[in-house]
């Protein structure tokens, strides 16, 4: 019996990329070993990375001047890794606030440029994401974070600017279409939309690479992991395992724009009725709503926790709102059936009618 | 059917842990979700989290003031995580130069003070362990690399001085008794005796901590990571998990104790053959052979290539020699059955009688 996991990551997976994974964990493809237990130099596991690297690129329809990369240390590591391999001491780079994650990457930054935030929606406790923001042509980058997991908003459009674009997209990579091409450098942490905690994909542009002069320390180095295709250490082998097998997973259901549909219908649906059961409502503006997060609170804030313990009776899970929000939090991910949003929305009806 | 697994990392698990886990991928203790499923910051998996800390600190039976971390990015990130965290610009690091790994952990360190490289063997290719140094006392700590996987090495003392030892322990810690609390900080890739990749052991005293001026990244940090459990951000969590089962399963042996005496055990019949068999010999000076790494050529080079496909038939895997040294290593770490040596031993045996 599975649960219905609204977790905002590390989340629900498919049940084919599970069962597959549990079978290699005690043999992988007849190998006498486990997944955990071959050599990450073998060609069994090259052919792994490969695959997983080449379904990315694939699934995201980005140019021959993109290299995907598997690494470690999730997004944090990132808000470090990135400025440090792009920005010059001295250069400027422009950043947008949209949140907790957002801040995060600005702090970083602060250590290897001049860091311009260039808009904030702090102020509303970042329940929209800022429309209005000039992005200074000298800038070497303008960084955004596309979704927001624990204020539930999400870019809906790509800015428009000549400044490469950076994005952390964590928590909404490969749910919908996008022209990623209009991008430089991706990063996500693997465990919501790209498999299960442990490896972050970046997606990178070779021709930003090696402009600046500071010594970037040998596994801070995008480049040398790129010469070494990926594997400049150890990489961590069955995250990547299991991140290919969710690639291909989706690769099956029909690639992005066919998971996309089904996100919008789930989408849909949940925020049909947060905007329609009277106990309930939105936290964000609406032209900024998150179709991966969806955050709502109740009107009589007492009845949460009686909400709480009855959605726990129906074996909904991980529902429970960031405590910077408070309310709710449902996270849609890609492999979250859509059945579990019916569930979701039949608990909300049901709880309405009884407290009528 | 398993094969006799002498991989260098990532190697040979325990069956029990590859079985547990393989259930856990399904359902994690009855939660109706897989073990790569539940959130980080839930009570199941903070469990795991802590269990696995303290197992560490109980096998090695570490002081109070040493501080367990589970981090990411390999033994390589902790070449340059260590002396940023412990050298001041200026300060002096004394490091021994014991093969490759100590020369990419000396590489790194050289950003962030001065590095004294006390003692080398690198002019006989790296087959003893320096004996003669003199350690500066200003130094701010002395690195170590107790085991060099490549050649087949393993410091049989610890060093006896007043500066704090460092060391990197992936390929041999947890393998042998001895007083962890001579050192200050130890690292180590989880994915030899400790699990599988994907995680780091850093042990460090927290007296070693806070004492430089240096502006430390985020998630570089140490302390930063102390205070928050070892989960500043999304940790690895199957990466820990596997390896919570794995020390769970080595305390169950009887602890480091226990495993010493079959790892002497398993030691002592393949260095036996290797050194009566006429066809093979080892290539390292016998006082500072590997009990974890075993590597040995052929006095008829030609003829290895012959052994390996020997071996092959014989489901030995897992046995060919780095490049820079060339014929065999085996490799004995904890979880390898007693019986893979006896095997091993046989198909030596078997093919010098065949060759005689």
């Amino acid at each position: 019996m599975k649960v219905h996991n609204f977790n905002a990551g590390p989340s629900v997976l498919p049940n084919e990329v599970l069962y597959k994974a549990s079978k290699a964990l005690i043999d992988f493809e007849g190998s006498g070993m486990s997944i955990l237990e071959i050599g990450h130099r073998t060609s069994p596991f090259i052919a792994v990375m490969e695959e997983a690297r080449s379904l990315v690129k694939e699934l995201m329809q980005l140019e021959d001047d993109f290299e995907i990369l598997y690494l470690q240390g999730g997004a944090t590591m990132q808000f470090l890794q990135v400025p440090m391999n792009l920005l010059e001491n001295g250069d400027t780079a422009a950043y947008v606030d949209t949140g907790v994650w957002s801040n995060k990457a600005i702090k970083e930054a602060k250590s290897f440029g001049f860091v311009d935030v260039i808009a904030s929606s702090k102020e509303s406790n970042y329940n929209h994401i800022p429309k209005q923001f000039n992005i200074p042509p000298q800038a070497k980058y303008l960084h955004i974070t596309t979704n927001n997991t624990i204020y539930g908003t999400q870019w809906q459009m790509t800015p428009v600017t000549d400044v490469p674009l950076v994005a952390d997209m964590s928590s909404d990579i490969l749910s919908r279409s996008m022209d990623f091409n209009k991008f430089s450098l991706i990063y996500a942490g693997v465990q919501k939309n790209m498999g299960a905690a442990g490896a972050t994909m970046v997606a990178v542009r070779k021709s930003m690479l090696g402009k600046i002069t500071r010594k970037i320390p040998t596994i801070m180095d995008y480049k040398l992991h790129i010469e070494n295709g990926s594997m400049l250490n150890t990489p961590p082998v069955f995250a990547v395992y299991i991140s290919m097998l969710t690639l291909r997973w989706l690769k099956e259901q029909g690639g992005i724009t066919a998971i996309e549909k089904i996100n919008d219908k789930k989408a849909a649906m949940l925020y049909d009725e947060i905007d329609h059961n009277p106990l309930f409502r939105g936290t964000v503006a609406k032209e900024d709503r998150s179709k991966m997060n969806v955050c709502f609170i109740m009107d009589k804030p007492e009845m949460e926790e009686e909400f709480l313990k009855f959605c726990a009776k129906e074996d909904i899970v991980g529902i429970k709102g960031h405590r910077s929000v408070g309310g709710f939090r449902a996270s849609l991910y890609n492999a979250l059936p859509l059945e579990s949003v019916e569930v979701m929305v039949e608990a909300m009806k049901y709880f309405s009618l009884k407290k009528a």
